[in-house]
């Protein structure tokens, strides 16, 4: 384990993405929603992806000059086509255009098409707060989880964000995959040679089992609810709705044909649309009533949840975003710690490309 | 058990609401969401809470006239103010508000505060079908609910319910408590004396129980997930975005303030809003892309799910709002069943009022 700069890690993914032919303005961007990922401890959607939106440049599956666009519109709804452009160049794309749309006739809606992997939900969500509105963030991903009573892996983690503003409280910041357990979960109990607990993955043929190796040896990750009886009915439900949102609305894969991130797996043929698909959402909080008022009573449901009497053995009820601000704080002083093989990942990524890490 | 035909339950609470006041219009409105939860399956928001919703008129906190009407709006939002009606009548004004707005801009979004328990979720939401629109429908309700950590009961079971409408397919209609199990399947195992799942509910101490009276006795029951290790975080983060929508963007009371629905409890003293809280999105498909296409493609994605290899010992894999929309046709069929207590307590109210049961 190394600590490296938010500075060090930025100006690193910056130059290689510049190196991948990105323009500047679309590399600072990418590197900006990539190390949001690190400082907020998701580190499995940080730097530590990097060399793999390389790869599937390097396959041609990732086009670094995009024209990403609006290809349909009404008032409050919009179209993006990303081109084939990184995710995390055209969702904040089309997250402005939501906002803008907001700023017009009261909330944006806006579904993307032909896009990849964007990075984490949170950011996206989150722009929408300097302007006073809600912001909603969701996508599609690469098949590893398995719906109710499936054995077959048919949908992504599919997460979803919402960052609401408040007044002198920091925002609610909800942000998670719709599964019991996102998959960077599993690599870390894999990394120590733990086992799961139950209703996190069920194995190849369609058995619960406690095994980190899981879905890695054929089997996949389960819903949030993790079995019936727990609800992952309601897991498997709020990742279909991504996924449709996402893909069905756009024109994008959904279900089974979302391509795959990693770049050594290829896309399914016959597929059913174009890329990834993506969701967003931003509405004027006072399209609904004055913003201060708003503001206000969220501090007072922020402050009377936060102060609510705990558990045994809890010190404290956390508001959704808390553990990653203060996450995000810590690492922005200290830096951010990446694991060994990641730092090699990474040496020799630069080492290929004439990048310095 | 006894089993009665929709007719007779439908002319029985029509007649009950005339009584005590409501117009023939909203009575009938108000039956048909009424009824739609016992067709559905949904047995515990069904006529078995009628008796409820009088007791609240009795105690003058259901205003049976009330004056339901957009207080603010812009051309993709509304706040509807529900004048203390009852929700049954006042959700579908306002998710018929969202629809006419989701007509000229493409979506429409409407808080709404001042209202009352509303019935199913799934009714309203559904409502977006026939115009091809996908509806949204969330509510937030009395506090039975404790956050992760949280040994106070802060939320209700705050559904979600999304319809999406299909071609030649059954429309994907999720209809969803954001807790682990609604309270209605406590009371069912509370009837037959047995114990609940793991994660379902807490008791007053704030420790896991497996009590079916771990509720009744000063408990609380478990966000989606029921425990940390399992995701809970992610159903209390669920349940606190509905209680936001519904209530903070709109002006009604949120988490512990919300008023419960027996009337044997009074609200809380220094209400932070009006009544209870909901909210409705539309959002036209055209919007985005093609109707047909748009229907076309769910078609493709329901078959591919449900035609998806299953685990041992199931048979298919189902679509969201599978199981009530077989159950419907059933008990339109072949009537609905009514608990020994159910019927005793509807007889009583009929006696009472001079309406025949």
């Amino acid at each position: 384990m190394q600590t490296y700069s938010y500075d060090q890690l930025f100006h690193f993914t910056y130059h290689m993405l510049v190196k991948i032919g990105c323009p500047k303005h679309d590399a600072k961007i990418a590197s900006e929603v990539l190390l949001s990922a690190d400082l907020r401890g998701v580190d499995s959607h940080g730097v530590a992806r990097l060399s793999g939106y390389v790869r599937l440049w390097e396959k041609g599956r990732i086009n670094p000059t995009p024209n990403v666009r609006v290809s349909y519109e009404t008032p409050s709804t919009a179209v993006v086509d990303g081109d084939s452009g990184l995710g995390l160049v055209v969702a904040p794309f089309a997250m402005q255009v939501a906002i803008e749309k907001a700023k017009n006739v009261g909330t944006g809606w806006v579904s993307v098409k032909n896009s990849n992997h964007y990075g984490i939900a949170g950011y996206h969500a989150m722009m929408a707060l300097e302007h006073d509105m809600i912001g909603i963030s969701l996508t599609n991903a690469s098949p590893l989880v398995a719906p109710t009573f499936s054995k077959e892996r048919l949908l992504g983690t599919n997460p979803i964000s919402v960052a609401i503003p408040a007044k002198d409280q920091p925002p609610f910041v909800a942000d998670m995959a719709t599964t019991t357990a996102a998959n960077g979960k599993l690599e870390i109990l894999q990394r120590k040679g733990l086992d799961t607990p139950t209703g996190w993955v069920q194995d190849k043929e369609g058995e619960p089992t406690t095994s980190a190796n899981g879905v890695k040896n054929g089997g996949a990750l389960l819903p949030l609810g993790g079995d019936r009886e727990h609800g992952s009915h309601k897991g498997y439900a709020l990742g279909s709705i991504v996924d449709i949102f996402s893909a069905v609305l756009s024109g994008a894969n959904y279900g089974p044909w979302v391509p795959p991130f990693v770049a050594f797996l290829d896309p399914l043929p016959n597929l059913v649309g174009e890329g990834i698909g993506h969701f967003f959402g931003a509405m004027r909080v006072d399209a609904f009533r004055p913003a201060d008022e708003f503001k206000s009573h969220m501090d007072n449901w922020i402050t009377r949840f936060r102060s609510a009497e705990t558990t045994p053995g809890n010190e404290k009820v956390l508001i959704p975003g808390d553990p990653e601000r203060e996450l995000e704080a810590i690492r922005m002083k200290d830096g951010i710690p990446l694991l060994d093989p990641v730092v090699k990942d990474l040496t020799e990524l630069g080492e290929r490309f004439g990048v310095k890490f």
